[in-house]
């Protein structure tokens, strides 16, 4: 059992977090290991608790083993270009229906199990109220798109409503015609969009790794510049590329700061934002040191 | 070319029906024949003109010929029961996935590429925010829900914001489990909800016929307590019976009126609402004659 | 009968402008041909219908062949100079007692008559809390005044309330001495005053006219530039030239569109705000085009 | 000159009656004789000065004598019954062009002229936005009528709006007709439709005298009951009698107090409301006292 | 160091309570002893946290040994009947001048500099605003009031605009005479009044024990009728039932629950407020078991 | 008794100062003097009365004699340099206690008596909510400050509340240790801070004189260039400068005008704010004349 005197500093400590970060915006990014391990009931409690006390959480996913899952059920062999999915029409049907259609519904529903008053989160797509317009990254990609604006509106006023928005990384381009995104993009375009105080990368690594061998070389700070170098330097794991340079785009465009956390530390997310050490690595930019 | 006294005199007709529906809420429920053959842009131009005199429309869609054909390329073979879907964990996952990640997004869509100005449908289920609780039907048809609470006050935020939102008939029951939902059921229990003035039921035919094999025996009105009685009768088609309850039901719940209305023809809904005539079937309470 | 196709395409037409008009101020000007021949229903149908649908209408009034038909009943014989009123003290009076006495009240009246649920219609004239301030036009005329300001926040609290002003054009110079204005000039300063997307004037023509001596050749659309250029060149008949001058003027002035339509043509005011075709001759600047 | 002393005692009297009548209405009737000796500067300064510490005044006024005037000019003799006057078509076009156009746009100006910064007054006749709803007196007076309904509100929003109402005694009936109506009685309506803390009416003698050869005799207070006896006594004057009956509704109705004042006394309305002492009768309910 | 997963453990139970806590008054007494060791910086930390997570805290003093230090320095002997100190004149201005001057201004002075960005704290003394009216408790007594009267708007007034008032146990009777009051009694007086969440008393002990002589004997919680019993039982000691009636009349009188802890351990107030165990002895009605 | 044209005339005056003053700030000082004969009722009255007609007054005042009477009672010996009183940590004690804990509150008693309803003064000194932040002046003097800073905003929340503050003058410095404040210069600093209309300062003089052994040599206006002349030509009692350089320093800080009055005639403040003439010595900006 916790001392009260421990009890009492913890708590000393957490609410100045508490007061800094009410009313200010939060994006979460679950990668696809993590939801494939499903969304446990420590991170919705967590969006939940944050909610509670005038955060606004925003998560956003995307869902690439489960759409392989379905198009090898229905015969459809997956096919990659430099590490993107070549999304034909058919494609596109599939990874639209699993990820509105499947994931996005079980993590609105497991937070909607945890809530304890009434249900609180709310599915989205890109398409809706056209929160992502995109357009084409590649013509040999098919409908794979890059985001160029955010209706941040949109998710301001479910906010302010008091629901809990779950984000499907599909959306429109300007014709209306829909297309897959890159979710570690999409969730830095939505937080640099609503101006957001940290933008918060849940993976299956404790951050980024001095050396990718040794788990307990964990970066704690870094610099975008300094980030940026590193991208550059090869000493980064390419799979984790993506993810680095959005982070680096994210607080270069205005967020708050970045974190690569491990998603596979209960209430990971809490701890994060609400004590003095953190957990995981953390991005800012040099000028706000 | 219609001559000007022509013009004027439809437009002098229409303009009080403008002032008396704006502010107010229209369910529109789409019949899974309707979507079969596409929503045509006559629909989703209908629903952005009246949004943009003040009507505050809300689109329930069902989808089991849809559902049909994803299962039967899945290797599932639907089953029924007295009508209703037999609906086990794995049926219950394809029909979400085609409700809410296909024809939902369709519709969505379509209506966005109307908009002139910025998208403004929303795809919704029942499971967003607790938007619809359900209780189970009976456990030999699975996961089979009726409506037992509407969170209207979700649409209506919605609609504040100037949004229109589009709704999957799926429900959540108290546990957090996903259900199938009726349709028309589910359009009914959102227009009572909401207090709606009007629920209108798109659908392949004239209306409610006097004789089945007359289109041209429509009956124009009824109340609420005749077309009771004559479900009773069995001079209807039993196919119309369930379409037929929930238009009784949702006038005596308190909507002004229900329609039922040719989906085929164009922009019957501007058609039934803003001219002296409309088109189909109004069912109302005797007492509001 | 008009088909439900036609029906469809007025409506379809009409929506987008009532929802573009909806809370645009429009000033109308009646002529005293007009007047003499007693406002019609129609008009005041056109306004009040219009308010329906959140256009705010302004009508303003002269009355020259009303003033003279009491001035002779008084045995005042009417002086003019220049096509302007000589206005000595007790012709002001007869002419203060019959626009805003006599005329105005007969407007007011009518439109009451049509409201359906309560009277809207208000009459003011430029007196009243400062609507109009004038200066003196010329000596030789006695009390006949150019608007100098106009308070439209009068105007615009009355349709704030959800009222129907009329005006009549007396106004007060700085000393608070009452003098007339002419009634085109007067709707020209309040247009401009209140920011107002169109301003029409209804007269006994069917708008401006190539040849004055052939109805069929009217001009349907002019810029300011290219209708002053007429007025300078003679070709239209010298009665019309004020009215000209002050629609040129409304439009340089900020005015969206100026109006010259044929008052004769029953809801000639809806056709022309409600169909793209319209009735008349518009001007605009050329800048707007 | 008067000592601080005196100038302290009588603000420190005063300043108690500003605050309560801050946000209260005030209804004042003008008679015809004060009228024709023109509203002088100081009625006018008054309605400003208690406006400018928040009083609500309304204005009401007649004008029998100036009507006469120009019936007589356009050779109509004016009828009388019973102490009304007899309202034909052509008379109550002359009776609504005097007091709409003449005697309410008299009072408007001065008012206007006295106006430090902008001018307030707004001239309405009971017609202007359904003010005063008439009933029909007597098919043999023709056009004059009973007050049946005032909308308050129209006013109210004038007050709200900053300005000071200046109301003619003209009405419509149900089916828009305009009517002549008598200017206490329509006082008194509007007062007790505004829940007026007082009406106040402006007379040519010092108040209600106890002996009416006896200026001395004067009655400063009497009670509504006490009133009504008095009335049927016969010792009052005949042509009082109206106005008591009104005095008499009006405290009934709901009106804290109503005054008869001696117009003559220039501030009469000024020191009426602001000292302890006040100035000719008041008249209150029993139970008020 | 405590581990990720305490820390966690700790957050998750606290943050309910903070959002249960949101907006709701808590009123805190300290008692004189408290006083005499100065109001710690962990107290006024503590205010100043809740604060900052939206607790409205109000805090309450009294003050007796420092009263009497100050009487005895001008020569006065404090004189008690039945534990209650004999106000005339002369003590009552330096229990004002000690309360009010002193101990008020040290307390306020304490929160201020602890306070972060800006000084929130706020004395006041229950003669300010009328925020304490009293009866006179016995002629013997002097000016000893017991509270008839609280304007808590005064306080919600303050606490809307973000201040921490603290107030000072002095109140005026009806003819505005101040008084001395219990500020044990005081203080449930203004927590009544408020409608508050909770009542904490700060005392030098553990709480309520049941052996006054074995600290571990402390009795967790207690109903108010429980312990209305013991009052009557002489189990409790003589000094300690004034506060307990105090708080057996609190939860009574409608706060949610009342609480004695021990204002000797730092932080108590956080620890009781958001931990699931609290500390001391809890006070709460049967019914609300 | 005064005649009905002189309370006329008298009101006539006063009613444009009230609507002028309504919502304008006034900051009143009482000096030592004044307040050693008691706040009369006459100083009350006219707070409560200016109030209720919307002006927002705040008294600021000091209390030296007061202070020496209790220094000498617990045997300290009032120390001085050039004027200021040397104040140490002890003295501080006794100056905070009779400033916050006596006089205020004999100031906060006296209103709160005289209010009609209900109490409205609410006693407050620098410290409270950071009113008045200080630094130094001068080692030699100990705790004595010139105000750094002042927030406004806590009197404009008062105020807006509809209470009278009454402000004793000690601040506290950065550090949070609290000083005494010269009252004249505190009022100055309030003033300015406020934007208030006008700073009047009551005396037991009549105002400036041209020769201070002639009462009768009233200087009525004087601008703040004059009086810096003057101040500097040693024509004006030495006691008199601060308050002098008080007034300069407000005018030429924003404030409107500043008033040296004479606090022994009754009603004195309202008498300056409500007549055209006022009474005693009013400082103005050269360039505001």
């Amino acid at each position: 059992m916790i001392s009260p005197e421990h009890t009492a500093s913890i708590l000393v400590e957490a609410l100045p977090y508490i007061q800094r970060f009410a009313g200010k915006s939060i994006v979460v990014k679950l990668g696809g290991a993590a939801i494939d391990r499903e969304l446990d009931r420590a991170l919705a409690q967590d969006v939940l608790l944050l909610r509670s006390v005038g955060v606004r959480c925003v998560l956003v996913h995307g869902g690439g083993p489960q759409v392989n899952a379905v198009l090898n059920r229905v015969g459809i062999e997956p096919q990659f270009k430099d590490g993107l999915r070549v999304t034909d029409e058919q494609t596109l049907e599939i990874v639209r229906m699993v990820l509105v259609g499947k994931i996005n519904r079980d993590l609105v529903a497991t937070i909607n199990k945890e809530a304890a008053d009434e249900p609180v989160a709310v599915g989205l797509s890109g398409e809706d109220a056209g929160l992502l317009t995109v357009v084409p990254v590649d013509p040999e990609l098919g409908f794979v798109g890059d985001v160029s604006k955010v209706r941040a509106g949109v998710l301001a006023n479910l906010l302010d409503d008091g629901l809990a928005p779950v984000v499907a990384t599909i959306g429109a381009d300007a014709s209306g015609q829909p297309h897959n995104i890159n979710a570690d993009e999409a969730a830095r375009a939505i937080a640099v969009a609503m101006g957001a105080e940290k933008i918060v990368y849940l993976t299956a690594a404790p951050g980024l790794l001095e050396d990718v061998n040794d788990e307990s070389s964990l970066i704690q700070r870094i610099s975008s510049e300094e980030l940026r170098g590193k991208i550059e330097s090869d000493s980064v794991s390419a799979g984790m590329i993506p993810k680095l340079r959005a982070c680096a785009d994210a607080v270069d465009g205005g967020v708050g700061t970045a974190h690569i956390i491990d998603g596979r530390v209960p209430h990971a997310l809490l701890i994060e934002l609400l004590t003095d050490r953190g957990i995981g690595t953390m991005i800012k930019r040099s000028a706000d040191w």
